[in-house]
């Protein structure tokens, strides 16, 4: 399929073409069925968020930004004082939705300083500033995904032979559905193929990702409606995967990163690295600067979060798949030790060790 | 609870008192209905075979060997002639059963060896001899993994420190209910629980061992049943255990050993074994004798089998968990590097790199 196609159909998140309604992918239907829905009201935008029909820190950032424009434009409000008011009350419901999400209140706050530096305009203005301000949101989203993926992608031409796919393996979904564009992990293969790569130039591994599989639901469906080689594991085949020369390059997104690289991400993923190293692998982080925490010194400060046992014995079940009541260990991230990370893929630049100064020189 | 009543409840095969008829575990039922079933009819002991009910190589060998006893003790054949007859239609009935399960053939193959043997004594005799045969398959199988289990339990001991819990990691299910008694992976432990020590004593966790899940399905079942402390954890969780210092020692079960030591076992255990290097955890294989072939000189000669997609995308789940049509990578073993396992327990004796050497030694 031809990459815009491609977006064009799977866009996580964009405004419908009059800009009054979010246009999204129904995540919650995924891989089943592929439907968009418009989202116009305040309560139809709530919803989606909280029920992870959008996901993935930047994409709920973009959403909550855009949220904010479209119900905002439809406003009454004669003053200042009512609008701002109005927004505010907007700002505390959109901001119960997932109140763990980090990025959703960030993009709140952007929304909300937009609003109070305009304040002396007309109200008119304001809501055009708001839409300028989610563009400008999503504009940045894309324009890192973007330069992520053109380094990852200068990586991937190094390993390019004649007629041989290259092997990828990755982990989770750090992919477009999690972002407004390119994601961070998928973004070198998406900009291998507006280079002109075919989709058999590569051939992507999907970890399924226990227990909530994003591997297999999510980066497997994008990567393949996206036209690349695709294939789904159990996280466990990655050895063996990697023994048998499959795999040629890693690329894993993250959650955190402290200050010495080390880089927290979905469970499973300091797994990997530990076998790439084993295999003798390349293994890439690719972190947009906003992920990367300089007053965290090393990962043991990072807190993982314990997550519900339910995900691991029967959430997607036909039945329990553990005894009743048998202790689970369900730690929804792990730390990757920088020692086995290659290079961090930023915005800003290719990093290598050591971390602290590579960040410090790309003024992160 | 007490260790020999556990047993009571959970011995994967055993006859009925009045030894007429195989009183097995029902596997499929478990972990959510623990229920033991009569099987005196060939046909019922088929269905239990080829439907799962019971399980593991072991296990089916000796199922195999009572239902060949107790078949043809019901036999009314008054010549040798009718008597072997009618065993050797029964023998190629039960091979139909699982065509892919040796132990199934060998087994088949004593109990015919036993008829031709004493092939001019009464035909009441013969059906003695074919109990006395099938009590020698389950006491040897018995007696392999005790030996297992002491040698295993010693390790437990050298590890032992006052008020603390010994933390083992184990992968898939090479436990009481793939053998006659105390499994091979589980033996130590159990054996540990009939040198005295309490369940709280030891701290097993169980990777669930995707796609078929017989860790959380099986192995934490029957650890958890006998008062052991278990958890279970998604596979790729096994690196931030590690890493967290939970784990003192791993104990893996193995479908097949070549003769420099590769050991082939579930799909996933390479993986375990490259993580307990990387962490400085020791890393055991707990192999019968007559797992070890020595006319396979290394593991690249052991073929992997690969399973059917579905078990990943489909089997388990209330819906498809991947695209349709999406490639999937499905091995049923890896194998493991013989660099990377700290020692094979067999019933012979512990054995230590070299291990072509070893198995020489050990007479194996």
């Amino acid at each position: 399929m031809d990459v815009e196609k491609f977006f064009d159909q799977v866009l996580t998140v964009r405004l419908t073409p009059d800009r009054k309604a979010l246009d999204i992918i129904d995540q919650t239907l995924l891989p089943g069925e592929v439907k968009r829905i418009s989202l116009s009201t305040r309560e139809e935008i709530w919803e989606a968020i909280k029920k992870l029909r959008v996901r993935g820190a930047p994409a709920i950032g973009v959403s909550a930004a855009y949220g904010v424009a479209v119900v905002m434009a439809r406003s009454t409000a004669q003053t200042y004082k009512d609008f701002y008011e109005e927004f505010l009350d907007l700002k505390k419901y959109y901001a119960s939705s997932r109140p763990t999400a980090v990025n959703l209140f960030w993009a709140l706050e952007i929304m909300d300083r937009t609003i109070v530096d305009h304040q002396t305009e007309p109200i008119c203005d304001i809501k055009k500033f708001l839409y300028l301000q989610a563009d400008a949101i999503q504009a940045d989203d894309i324009q890192i995904s973007r330069n992520i993926g053109e380094i990852g992608f200068s990586l991937l031409k190094d390993l390019k032979k004649e007629g041989k796919e290259i092997g990828i393996l990755t982990h989770c979904n750090a992919g477009t559905l999690a972002t407004a564009k390119y994601g961070t992990a998928t973004a070198p293969m998406y900009i291998a193929l507006e280079h002109g790569w075919k989709g058999s130039d590569m051939h992507v591994y999907c970890d399924e990702t226990r227990p909530l599989l994003q591997g297999a639901r999510l980066t497997s469906f994008e990567l393949s409606s996206a036209g690349i080689t695709t294939t789904v594991q159990c996280d466990n085949m990655a050895s063996l995967l990697m023994k048998s020369g499959k795999i040629d390059i890693i690329f894993v997104g993250c959650d955190r990163v402290a200050n010495n690289g080390d880089a927290a991400n979905k469970i499973g993923t300091s797994g990997v690295a530990i076998l790439a190293r084993h295999y003798g692998i390349p293994f890439y982080v690719c972190a947009p600067s906003s992920t990367i925490d300089r007053n965290t010194p090393t990962g043991a400060e990072i807190p993982i979060e314990m997550r519900d046992p339910d995900e691991v014995t029967e959430m997607w079940y036909r039945s329990r798949m553990a005894p009743e009541g048998v202790d689970v260990f369900n730690p929804a991230f792990d730390v990757t030790d920088h020692s086995l990370i290659t290079g961090m893929i930023t915005e800003k630049g290719l990093l290598k060790e050591p971390y602290d100064q590579a960040f410090k020189e790309a003024h992160i």
